[in-house]
């Protein structure tokens, strides 16, 4: 079952690329970010101290640049990057963006302007090197959100791929509930719902399934409580810990799955044991903040409406202190994108952007309350992607 | 059973920071990387759209500022960060740059020179915003190098800390080896590996382990194939792709265990049935350069006198055209640190560097030969940290 987007999908990301050059009056575009060299290519690689660049023309001809090790694997997207080519390695003989400066070079760009999502490739495995403007004898310009841009409002095919990852995301939470039990560790039932919803979903998607993320454990469906066991709930990241599942615990999930390199959010507070009264207040004005949020997201409001219309809850029913966190983001190809619903980001909602809706109470000590949902904004509102049971009584485990 | 690095050896890496803030004529260091700011703080955290970053002045203070999200998570680093601030959120009202321009001017930094590991927060989540020298009244000079220099010799407390996930990476690897089976896809031996690895090992640790990788699922142990199966494994970069394991198929493996935010590298190259002449012909020639590569790790050597042995292995037996990286990086907090056994990298070795041995040969279409052992530099050669079987007999799977 096919599960990437085609290549139609990448020439019409290029041909937008070519209009927003020209609006630019910029003659090329190059990019060192994995995630905008995948949204413009397709191609999907482990990052490391080896410098990988696209480069594209006001033309639209694309040109992928890659140390060696990396040739046989970007020649499987032929078709969608027009030349490749590669260098020995880093930090070799001859420096990578040496390489580069051929690139432009040969790509006509010399003395031409160019837009670059950074000014050189970030690294951060040990990598050094120049800036790409002391390098090339062309005008280099931060272009940043150029291609971010172009990922927030989602296509057809994109919102095929995130609709099919909440599905298995609802497979992985489905289990990390079932496997739920006092006494168990969370990386016992977190790991046990990953394996068993994966090898579900690539059995079920068929050989011709990838996983696109450069995971090295590569799992395709996962469900975690990362860390939000009990008292831990109230951090917001907390990171896994190990802990014990307790009779009277708050736990807060996560599930999600990678198709073709798209993801989705699905997170539930549940409750280990009939909650208490103190529990299922905080867990009912989670919901409400929540539903208050859905009701906010269609086209023409702004982002921040649907975060001030939160706040205004947090306000109203005392909650302030036990705030820690916008309602919300875009994500796709990234587990976070802009916009935000945040009182700061007035950008204004469109048909075809994709949000979570995670409004969050968390009392230091005690516990934190937070669903997530995955939207996807229609004509006239919201369609709710994910379709996992928000209400208490789906969700105590007892 | 602690198996995280000591308050003191925080210490000691920020007098470490102050002398070589002096030493550069710097009157602070302000940080933005995850990786370097747990290297000087041991917080470990999530990176998304919102900044964190850690200051330290010359002094020796270290202040971090986070978004309110992480308080109650970076509050647990006290005793290692002297001062946390806190802005509300991304984007926010008032954007986090001005909180920092606030915590620089108030550690007394306004009118002085101090070093970044980069100009601004590189974000890559949605996040936008100016670099930090458009906001500060304080000169900024990027020193991107100067914690990873502090990084590439490892310290006891470190190698104490490697040397425990080599071995649940070994136990990991174990599994893997004795899951793989002809029929078997490579995601269900590789999760169910790391599942079981990772279980023992948190049992054996005890409640006190603590996974520190920022990581989803909160795999402490890992084993997998990363598409490294049959012919793919001719692609060193590959991805996980589901594939089924087969009788005559070549393996390359990787497995690791995450300590205290540390890790290791264990890779071996297994053959499902037994090997042909051609599968054994290439199989020795890989351990061979290994060996070579090997011998010439020692103190006052340079790292590209490693890479060039192993060239000249590849030159001698005619293996040119199947070379596809250099031998070797250094690795620690990151899977790959600097400096790398590369022809380019001239830096002296050192007691105390820790490396992965890995020369590779690949032939498309045919298969790929790589083991890589992790290994720490003593005052006369290397000690082995990897213990798991090299020679082919051990390889095997029949």
């Amino acid at each position: 079952m096919n599960m990437f987007l085609s290549v139609e999908e990448f020439n019409r990301r290029r041909e937008r690329i070519v209009d927003k050059l020209e609006g630019l009056d910029l003659q090329g575009l190059c990019l060192f970010s994995p995630h905008q060299i995948f949204y413009l290519s397709g191609f999907s690689f482990i990052a490391t101290e080896r410098l990988i660049s696209m480069l594209m023309t006001a033309e639209g001809k694309s040109i992928l640049l890659v140390p060696i090790l990396e040739r046989e694997h970007a020649e499987e997207r032929k078709g969608v990057i027009d030349e490749l080519i590669t260098y020995p390695e880093y930090p070799g003989e001859r420096h990578p963006m040496k390489y580069l400066k051929d690139v432009v070079k040969k790509a006509g760009l010399k003395g031409k302007k160019i837009g670059v999502d950074s000014n050189g490739y970030p690294g951060g495995y040990g990598y050094i090197g120049p800036k790409l403007s002391e390098v090339v004898d062309t005008e280099v310009i931060e272009v940043k959100n150029l291609i971010e841009e172009m990922m927030r409002v989602k296509s057809a095919e994109e919102i095929k791929l995130i609709r099919e990852s909440v599905k298995w995301g609802n497979l992985a939470h489905s289990l990390l509930q079932e496997y739920t039990k006092p006494g168990l560790s969370e990386t016992d039932i977190s790991i046990r719902a990953s394996y068993k919803a994966s090898l579900a979903m690539i059995k079920a998607l068929g050989p011709s399934y990838k996983l696109t993320r450069a995971d090295i454990i590569g799992l395709p469906a996962f469900a975690a409580f990362r860390g939000q066991v009990g008292a831990r709930t109230a951090i917001p990241h907390a990171i896994t810990t190990n802990a014990t599942i307790e009779r009277g615990d708050i736990l807060i999930t996560g599930a999600g799955a990678d198709i073709g390199g798209y993801g989705s959010e699905l997170e539930r507070t549940m409750i280990v044991g009939q909650p208490t009264e103190k529990q299922k207040k905080f867990f009912n004005l989670m919901l409400e903040a929540q539903n208050v949020a859905m009701e906010m997201i269609r086209p023409g409001n702004k982002c921040s409406d649907v975060d001030r219309a939160v706040r205004e809850v947090f306000e109203k029913e005392g909650l302030k202190e036990y705030w820690r966190h916008h309602t919300g983001h875009s994500l796709g190809i990234r587990m976070h994108e802009a916009p935000f619903f945040d009182i700061g980001d007035n950008t204004i909602i469109e048909p075809g952007m994709v949000f979570s809706v995670e409004p969050g109470i968390y009392i230091p000590g005690f516990a934190g309350f937070r669903h997530s949902d995955t939207v996807v904004v229609t004509e006239s509102g919201i369609e709710m992607l994910t379709y996992y049971p928000r209400e208490l009584d789906s969700l105590v485990i007892d």
